[in-house]
Order: structure tokens, then C-alpha cells, then sequence
């Protein structure tokens, strides 16, 4: 494997389906988000994504075995809704495999008739934060209104500093091949994986969606968050921002 | 999109024109000078360059919008001055990259003819700079008299350690093409995005090219920027270098 | 050489043999080991690995006398046993190189039909230790309660960080050829090269291999290492972490 | 220019000459001594060699001009001593750089029949050093005697983190193309620029060449270099590494 490999694992029909994208990111909050739909909703892994972009590692899994890092797509097909569910342990980490990683999320869209594209991530702010601002960009305007009656926010551009990695890169890249695409942030302090945000996150996705998903799992990892949160602040000392997904696993 | 990739929006017909680039850097000083030339001379946008060589990141436009970073290049026609102007969100991010995308600035130089390139930059000098200093730095002898004419102040071997990035390397390759270029640095501190050095690069680039440009914006921007610097002074606390275009939002 | 460079000292036969894997990492544990091995079992080299993804360095030998970096395969014959040692200098410097080499390293594996990896390497904790643990992952279930047999212990997602580098990758990617393979951990503070550690690795790999083989010189080095350790209580204070050959060289 | 180039400006002939490289690096020794040589024996430059591993950069020359940063190869004709001198302003800024232009140097060593290849460095022991001392490294045990004759030290396994860049790599790659190569390293702090370790090597050198160079430029910048350095042990307070050219020109 010394090029990115596609491996297809079944091939499944669906009705022009929406891609969700939740990589590992700021606050985890993207990543919460799909890893959260995905079980919930008993999704299926129709394909695995291998790349020496990734880092060069291997996950040690419950039982003990190991796999390698790896992107994943998953499919969900319902009476009324299909969709892709992108997920996986780490973005690229150089700046070319993003590109690459990218067009092929929109090679299976295209492959799909994927008619719109959500990615989500946290925007991080830097302190603590209590609300639950669900922050949008779009690469389409008309996509605006429809997103503000879900409760997503626009501001006049922001993040100012332009949304980095897969989920800003997807939704560029998916207008240059004329697919609707729309970033969901969830406002997160940047230094905790954040449930609470993933949750706002997700409650917007579901009414855009219009999908029930039951959300207990997120509520108590909130809840937990939510009492370490409090301990911080009891604190009130410094602390130090996640990336990596170990934290997750540490901290959930 | 895995290669960089120019996209010509329209041919346009030009007079042997001046080619200037700005493009972001130490002061944000040359990105100033030339968003400033392209809006005050209605420049149009002639062509857009993507690259998987610039950071994986999307732009938040006004309408919260998103685009891909580029680099642009923008034509001006007039009855007396055709120009060439190269603005951008961001320079490459890889050494080969700098090289590929100089590259592709001199095609262009070549399909137009261009007989002069100007390039723009900042000069740090590490503390805030009272002067409006202009150093320049040129591809053939036969230049600096000419620049000094405007006001250009060559010095014996300075910058000491050479001119880094687009700036530097286009005005070096273009002496390969034969193509006459001269770097123009602004004296600047390097902490701070500085409108006023791009105001004293502007000045001399209008008598440069015999060219009568409003400075109303830059004005602003430098009386602005001046207060904050009054402040610096007396809070007399060390800040922090400014490298990329959010800081130009916050603080323009 | 600017490609990754195979070069074949000699052709040998060998019995379905094993691989181990033991390059420089946390500790040097895994190095410990394998050149350790490669001593005592009068191993003969069969190839040498040259590449660009190495650092641009050479080793200066005892003779005085420069060697690039490398990579090396042993191979060991025995009327019972056939093994292939990977050792070597350096790990790769760039995430590709992992890949590339470690394709290198199973198109070897396969060549010579080997039937288990095992590879070799340290677990920093962070702190200094006294157990002699060896934490074990796999790439195939089963292999589980054989290893547990010889003393290597699994704990449920341990590393939480997943495995970095070739042990990782190793078995990883093997996995995906159908090659069982295992990567055994020393519990290690990852702040010094750890002989001891080594030693616990090495006698559950004898065990495995059903192997005698002679530990008075990793004895040695463990003893020596207690000294300093036993310093480094008293003095209390803060050590860097180890991990280039040079500090091998330094302290054993 | 996407790609490495190699300029030839013209070709001479010369009778199997030794080649000698002093690039920029620790203590900018090995660059002392082949600008020295370059001025003082009036070599005269066969060949320039721009890459993009090189940084993306330009050089101000004393008249205000500029030129690509590059490597370039000098050569040196008498009655009884043909050189090659491989100087310049930068080593590459990448591994596979690193790789490529030592392969150039071979080939153009190759193809002038260079019978041996000194390449010249500084060996940095991090606190201010009084001693002149050589540390030698070679590719052929037989040319350790010789060496020695003239003054050069070889000490086991020293340095002891091998030599690292284009002096060690160089003479590595030579090896294996049995061209016969030593590494000549001044030993020096690292902190400064070192034209006091440098006159030691060109001393050596002049021995091992049977070569008469007037050194009164590198004993001038000795003897500025000394002040500096007895302020230096005055003030007895730290100063940081050297590494890049402007800093030459700074205190030269």
C-alpha cells in the first residue's frame, strides 16, 4: 500500500442520499457527531479508505487486534432517507492528502448522486463556552435560508480565519462539481472534546434531515463533560487543547 | 483537484503590460498595496489558481459563502498602462511550491509580454519603524537608477539574509526568463499588518508607472493603524508577528 | 540513490521461518532486542535497505570509517528454527517511507513464506518503572491465548494511542496479506533506553520461539541502567527522553 | 524551473582531480575554507545548480542585484594539482534534496574522474573551544594512515550521531561508488562562525594537497572572531547557533 487505496466493501443502492462528514477535528464535535449516527442508526461500512497520508499507526481494538488507521463511508437507507456517513480515526496529515482524500469523498458522492453534503466540526473559541451556537458556511447562498430555520447561525465571515481541513476543503472542492454543501460548527472551547456541542450539532441535522435519533449516549457523555467542565472551573487553571482521538477514548 | 490548477476566466488583450505581485507576507504590506490597486483601478479578474500547495482551508465570504484559497490575477487596460496585478488568500506552503507557482506567474508574464514585473513585500526589522523607507532589490544592474529616481534606496547586500517567498523567488526566476523584475520592501516592523509602509510602496509605484491612484482606504487603514501603534508604545509590551489574512480582518 | 535501494547480499534458504522486527523507538527496546539476537545467534546478513527517507546522515564505525544509514535483514538457520531479523539505524523520516519500507519488509516476509511477525518495541509510560510487563497486540484474534501462554498481557485498547511506527504498520499492513503477526511491548518510561525492558521482551520471545539463548550482555546493560536509574531517584529531577542511536551509544 | 537544475557554464579539462565540498553548516567551517580557496586560488566556476529542495529564496548581491540561492561547482587547473570545489548558499531543505544533490556532485565527480573527495564540516561540542583539532572520517580504511599523517584525528565512532547532511552523506555515496572520500571536521563550538577552526582544516588540507594558500583573510576573521569571543567568556552569558548565511556576513 504505498498509494491511497479505495477498498469497497459492498456496493449498495440508494436514493440520491446526503453525505455526512464528521473526521476527527476540534473538539472532536464532527467526529462525535457521525460516530453517533452511524450507530445509532445501525448504519452499514460499505467502504474503507487507506492512505499513507495517514499516520503511520495502527489502532489497538478491544479484543486486542489491530487495524490501520483509516477513513470510512457508511451507508443508512430508510423509507424516506438514504445517506453516506464519512467517518474515520484522522484527517491527513499533509496538506496534498487532503486534496486527494477529498476528491475521492466526492468521486463516491458523485458515483452516488449525493444531492447535498453536511460536514461538521467544532469552531473553537478558545475559553469555555455555555451556548450552544451551531455556526454555518455554505457553498451555495440559497442554501442560507433554509439552513437558518434548522437554528444554524451565519456571521459575516467567520470563522474568520476560514475553516481548515476536510470539512472546510469538502464543501469548497463539492462547488466546483456543483453538489450543495453546507459546514455545520459547532461553537466549542477548542481544549475539551466536546458532546454538549456535538449534541446542538446533531439536534440541527436531525431537523434538517428529518430524522429522530435517540441522543441518550450524548447526553451522558455531556453530562460527564459537563462535571469536568465544572472541575475547570473550580480550577480555574489552565488546560491543554485535544486533537488526537486517544483523548477521546481517555476522556469519554 | 489534485494538481494546481489555472483557470483562465477570459482572455483579455493587453499592451505589453507591468506585472505587480502582492500576495500576503511580512506586514501583509504588498497583499495591501495590490487588493488596494485592484479595487481603486477596477481591475478584472482575469485568472484564479488553486493548489493543492496552499493550506487544505476554505474562505468565509461576506455571505457566508465559502470559496477555495487562491491566487488571482487581475488586468487593468488603460490608454497609457496595461498592468498585470497577482493577489491571493495565502503563498504556497511547500518549497516546491513556491517554485511551481512562480512558474506559472512567468507563463503568464510570457503569453503577455510583460516587460516589467514588480514585486511587493515588507522589509521586519523587528521594531516599529517611524520611516517610510522603500529598499529595493532588482534582477538587472541597469534598474536602480531608474528606481532610485522614485525614491527607491538600494543598500549593499540588504536584505542580509535574501528575500524569502513569491517576492524574491519571481524577481530571481523572471532574471532566468529575461524578463526585467524589481522587488520593492517596505521598512516595516513585522508585528503589525502596516498600511502606512504599503502607502510609501504605493507612492513610489505611482511614479513608477506614471499612475494617479486615490489612497483615501490605505489613509484610513495607516491613521488607524497608527493609534494602535501610539497604544503599543505606551503599553511598551511585546506583540506577536502577523502572518496571515484573519489578522488583516480584525485589525483592517 | 534516489529511490529506496534493496540491495540482496546473499540468497539463502530457509524453513518457513519467522520475522522479527526490532528498529530504534521508545526506549530502543525493540533495537535492544534484535541486536541482541542478531549478536548471539551469529545471524548472517542477507540484505541491506538504503533510502531517502532515512536522514541524510552517515554512521561513523568504529574503524573510523562512514556507512550510510540502513536497514538490514538477518537471517538465522537452526535444525528447529529459521528466523529474519530486521534491524537497522533508523526508522523512516517520513510517513510514505513508513509505508514504502514496510512493503519492502513483507514482499521479504512473503519471498521467503514466512508464518509469523513479530515486532518488537517499547510502551512509554512516562515514568520510571519496575515491572518487567510486555503488553502484546495482533492482527488475527487467535493468537491471543498463545501469547498469553508464554506471559505477554492484552489490556482492552492499550496503547490508547494505537501503535506508532513500523511495529504498528508492520503488523498492521500484514494483516492485510494474510500474514499473522504480533507486536510485543516492554513497559517502559520511554525517558532512557531501557535493557531491562528488553530483557522481559527478549525471555517471552525465547519462550515463543522456543530459543535459548545467552542475556549476560542485556543483563549487563540492565545493570548499569539500575545504577543510573537508581541516580536519578536521588537526584529527583527530570530527564529527556531517548531516542537516536547516539544515546545508545552514550550510555550502554 | 519544477526540477533540480544543473547549469553548465563551461567545460574544462582536468587531469583526475580531487574534489572538495564546503557548503553551509555547523560553524559555517566547511564554507570558510572553499570560499577562501575559491577566491584565493581563482577558480573559476563550471558549473550553477538550482533546485527547488533549495529554499524559496533570493540573494542580494553588493550592487543591489539579485540571484537565485544555488550550489555551484569550481574548478581549479595547475602544473600538479586539479581541483573541484563544490561551494554555495544552502544545503537542501529536504531529505530526498539531500539524496539528489549528492548524486549530482558524483555524477560530475564520475565524470571528471575525481580520485578522492574531501568534504569539509564543522563538529559543534556546544561550549567554546581553544583546540584546533581535525576529526577525520573516511570510506576506505586505507586512507585513515595518510590522513593521520597530516594532523587529521579519528576517534571510534566519533562523531558520535554520525555526520549528518551533505559532508557525510557525500562520502557515503561515494563509497558505493568506490570513488575514495574522507570528511575533514573542525572541531568548534557551533555557536558561532568559526574562521579559527576553518584556517585548522585549510591547514590540513594545504598538507594533504601539497598546496601553498595565502591565509591572511581567515586569519583577519580569526582574530575579529577571538574579540568576539573573548567578550563572549566576559560577559559568560549564552548565545545561540549559527546557521544560515546572513549571520556570516553579520559577524564576518
Amino acid at each position: 500500500m504505498k498509494k491511497t487505496t479505495v477498498v469497497t466493501l459492498r456496493d449498495v443502492e440508494l436514493k440520491s442520499p446526503l453525505m455526512i462528514e464528521g473526521l476527527p477535528g476540534v473538539g472532536h464535535v464532527g467526529k462525535l457527531v457521525a460516530d453517533h449516527l452511524i450507530e445509532e442508526l445501525k448504519a452499514e461500512k460499505i467502504v474503507e479508505i487507506y492512505s499513507p497520508h495517514f499516520p503511520p499507526q495502527v489502532i489497538v481494538e478491544k479484543n486486542g487486534t489491530v487495524r490501520l488507521v483509516r477513513n470510512e463511508v457508511y451507508a443508512y437507507r430508510s423509507s424516506d432517507l438514504d445517506l453516506l456517513i464519512i467517518a474515520g480515526d484522522h484527517q491527513s496529515t499533509t496538506t496534498e492528502g487532503h486534496y486527494e482524500l477529498c476528491n475521492i469523498f466526492l468521486n463516491i458522492a458523485e458515483k452516488y448522486n449525493v444531492k447535498r453534503i453536511y460536514t461538521l466540526g467544532g469552531y473553537g473559541v478558545g475559553k469555555l463556552v455555555e451556548t450552544e451556537t451551531v455556526l454555518g458556511a455554505v457553498n451555495r447562498t440559497e442554501l442560507i435560508d433554509e439552513l437558518e430555520s434548522y437554528g444554524v447561525e451565519f456571521k459575516e465571515e467567520e470563522p474568520a480565519g476560514g475553516i481548515i481541513g476536510v470539512s472546510g476543503l469538502l464543501i469548497g472542492l463539492a462547488g466546483l462539481k456543483g453538489i450543495d454543501a453546507a459546514c455545520l460548527m459547532g461553537v466549542t472551547s477548542g481544549y475539551l472534546v466536546d458532546p454538549k456541542s456535538a449534541r446542538s450539532i446533531l439536534k440541527i441535522l436531525c431537523k434538517a434531515l428529518d430524522l429522530e435519533v435517540d441522543m441518550k449516549a450524548l447526553d451522558e457523555r455531556a453530562r460527564e463533560m459537563e462535571k469536568i467542565v465544572a472541575k475547570l472551573r473550580e480550577m480555574e487553571q489552565g488546560v491543554t487543547p485535544v486533537t488526537s482521538d486517544e483523548d477521546l477514548r481517555y476522556i469519554g
